[in-house]
């Protein structure tokens, strides 16, 4: 018997959209429909990840180069597929992970300047053709997301970034929405909680129900 | 009046070789020409590179991907670079370092095994056309290189590794070496410290000259 392999979820969107505060609602919603789920983030998701999590977000290294912050970013994912996304999605787990390589685009891209083209590079390199099936675009204005993410803790070393960073990131996410349709999917992140959770609830129904069609 | 760049340098070779003993013995060779020299090593070179150096060395991530591996020895690479090496050889001094890329096709290519199209790709990515202009490989059997290093201090993560992983390091090495020649002089490294630094003086003293040769 082979078994089939597991799908990839992953939430982006900007500082304070509401990722982390709705990863355990999304994981609800899998494992009520009988899917065995394993949930992540990143940049982090392994030991070694976590180590290089705080390399780039604590204030230690503030001068980095930019592509030293991206080689740090797809170092820790190298780990991250190898160790633990991969060998899940073989065992037929789902995968739902806050954050993933949209973010290298929107942050590294789109907020520092680095050439999407460079980009794409070290995203194949490192990935060699796996892709994540549903991507959650938590979309929201950037003062709105500072204000949430404000409340929320000391700032890290994206965070202290000005206005101007966060519009290039969210603009770049917008972009990629735009141009890959099939795959991710807007939320609009600026309204309640319940409303938010009401529109990924139709996310994820829909994406569940169209993934039992396809094994029909 | 522009400021002629300054030359780069590197010291390859297996463990205990005796890189990091000649290196003070080259600065000096130097500088008695006149040479403002700048000393360094990899993995490491920069406050971030030391900290990415111990995550490569110690034994905290001993299961670490070889992919992961290679892309964090080439993250602290890209730091190095930015933020160490093209500063000091656009102010004219000349850069010395205790190994650098070639080090990643022999342990990351030949002793993990992995694809050199790869490292080659990544080699690009980071370096973006920049190279030692000289490479001095200090070369010697295996088995003398780790019976100096045995005395040395504790093993790290690489010094681990099995007889045939350093057979392979050697090998790659010595490859690049063929290849190379114009950049690449071996030195026989297993014979005593003097008669090492004879080679290494010669190697030095040659490549000066040439240097001047050029501006004439
Ligand atoms: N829809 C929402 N309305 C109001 N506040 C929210 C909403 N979603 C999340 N928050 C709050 O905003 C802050 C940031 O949320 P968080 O989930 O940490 O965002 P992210 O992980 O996207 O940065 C938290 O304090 C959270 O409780
Ligand atoms: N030519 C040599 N003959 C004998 N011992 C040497 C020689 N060169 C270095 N050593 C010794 O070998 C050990 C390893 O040298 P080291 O410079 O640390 O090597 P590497 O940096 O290449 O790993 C040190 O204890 C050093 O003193
Ligand atoms: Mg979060
Ligand atoms: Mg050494």
């Amino acid at each position: 018997m082979t078994i089939k392999r597991g799908k990839f979820i992953t939430v982006e969107g900007g500082e304070g959209a509401g990722k982390s505060s709705n990863l355990a609602f999304i994981r609800d919603l899998l494992e009520q429909s009988g899917i065995e789920v394993v949930f992540t983030r990143e940049p982090g998701g392994t030991a070694l990840g976590e180590d290089i999590r705080d390399l780039l977000l604590g204030h230690k290294h503030t001068g980095m180069a930019s592509d030293t912050e991206l080689m740090l970013m797809f170092a820790a994912r190298a780990e991250h597929l190898a160790r633990l996304i991969l060998p899940a999605l073989n065992q037929g787990k789902w995968v739902l992970c806050d954050r993933f390589t949209d973010a290298s685009y929107a942050y590294q891209g789109g907020g520092r300047g680095i050439d999407m083209e460079r980009i794409r590079h070290l995203e194949t390199w490192v990935q060699q053709g796996i892709a994540p099936d549903l991507t959650l675009l938590l979309d929201l204005p950037v003062q709105t997301g500072l204000d949430r993410a404000g409340l929320r803790s000391e700032p890290d070393r994206f965070e202290v970034e000005q206005n101007a960073f966060f519009e290039r990131v969210r603009a770049t996410y917008l972009e990629i929405a735009e141009r890959d349709q099939h795959r991710v999917r807007i939320i609009d992140a600026g309204v309640s909680l319940s409303q938010v959770q009401k529109q990924i609830e139709r996310a994820i129904t829909e994406f569940i129900q169209v993934q039992g069609n396809l094994n029909d």
